[in-house]
C-alpha cells in the first residue's frame, strides 16, 4: 500500500504541465506515449485490481477472471486531456485503496487461490504483489519513453545510458 | 527545463516516507539502492552538469572535463538519510537550474565544443541532452529496482512485467 499509494502523485509530479511534446510522445508505431499509459492505469484501477481480488473472495478458484483489455483506454479513454486522465486516476486509486483497507485481508489471506484466464491457479498475494509491480513497470516506461526521444540528441554519451538502448516493451 | 524541474518532486512523490526495506533495497552486490541513486544525483548536481557547461563556455574543446565520479555519493553522502538527500537534490537542482537561465544560452550555443575524457568531442546540446535522459535513466532504475524485489512475489505474472526480466544496470 505505500507503495500503491504514491503512483498517483508520482506521475502527477512527472507529467502535470509537461509539453505535449513529451507527454505524447512514443517508441514508435505500436508503443504507448506517457498519456496512453495512464489511460491503462485508469482502465486497470476500474477493471482489474480490486475487481480481481473481489472475485477470488467471492470464486476462490472455482472461475477464471475475465480478462483484462490491457488497450482498454484506447476506447475508454481516448482524447482525453493528460489532467483528466490525473484525476481520475488519482481518485479511483484512492477508492482502490479504501475498498482494500475495508476488506481487512490478513496475511493468511495471501494464500487464497484464484484463477487466471491464461495462467491458470495464481494466489491473492501474488495478485497483489502484481499490482506493484505493474505500477513501477509502467513508471519505468513512461520515463524511458520520455528518454529516448534524445537517444540521437546525447551523441557519445548514449553508451553511459542503458535507458536508451533497450528494445523491449515493459 | 520542464523535465530538469520535475525530477526533484517526483522522487520526493515517489520515495518520502517510504518504508527502508524498499529505499534501501538493492538489485544484489554492486547495485545501487534508491537512496544510492539519489545520492548519486546530489552529486552530479554538485560536480557534473552546471560545472561542464561552465567549462565548455571557458574552455571549449580545448581541455577535457575533469573526469566525473560516478560512485562519489559512497563518500560524499555515506549514511545521510534520505529526506536529507532529497532536500539537499531539491535545492541545488533549483540552483543549477537558475544558473542554466542565467546564462541566457540560445539554439546557436548547443553546438559549441567540448572534450570528454573519454568520448573526445562532444557538444553543449549534446551535454545537455544527456543530462535530462540521466535523470529520466535514474528514476528508471530506482522504480525498476523496487519492482524485482516482487519478482518471485508475483507467480507466473512475471511473464507480463517485462520489467522484472532485465538484468542490465541503468
Amino acid at each position: 500500500m505505500p507503495l500503491l499509494r504514491r503512483t498517483p502523485p508520482t506521475l502527477r509530479a512527472l507529467l502535470t504541465g509537461l509539453p505535449d511534446a513529451w507527454t505524447h510522445a512514443t517508441e514508435g508505431p505500436g508503443t504507448w506515449s506517457p498519456v496512453d499509459v495512464v489511460g491503462h492505469l485508469l482502465h486497470g484501477e476500474r477493471t482489474d485490481w480490486i475487481p480481481r481480488i473481489e472475485h477470488i473472495l467471492r470464486h476462490g478458484d472455482t472461475v477464471p477472471f475475465p480478462p483484462f483489455d490491457r488497450e482498454g483506454m484506447f476506447t475508454d479513454s481516448a482524447g482525453q486531456p493528460l489532467g483528466d486522465l490525473l484525476d481520475g486516476f488519482e481518485q479511483l486509486r484512492a477508492q482502490s485503496l479504501a475498498r482494500l483497507e475495508a476488506l481487512g485481508l490478513g496475511d493468511s489471506d495471501l494464500s487464497r487461490p484464484g484463477r487466471h484466464p491464461e495462467f491458470g491457479g495464481v494466489t491473492l498475494g501474488e495478485h497483489l504483489a502484481t499490482w506493484v509491480a505493474h505500477d513501477l513497470g509502467h513508471i519505468g516506461q513512461i520515463v524511458r519513453t520520455m528518454a529516448r526521444q534524445y537517444r540521437d540528441a546525447v551523441g557519445p554519451w548514449r553508451a553511459y545510458l542503458s535507458i536508451l538502448g533497450r528494445t523491449e516493451r515493459a
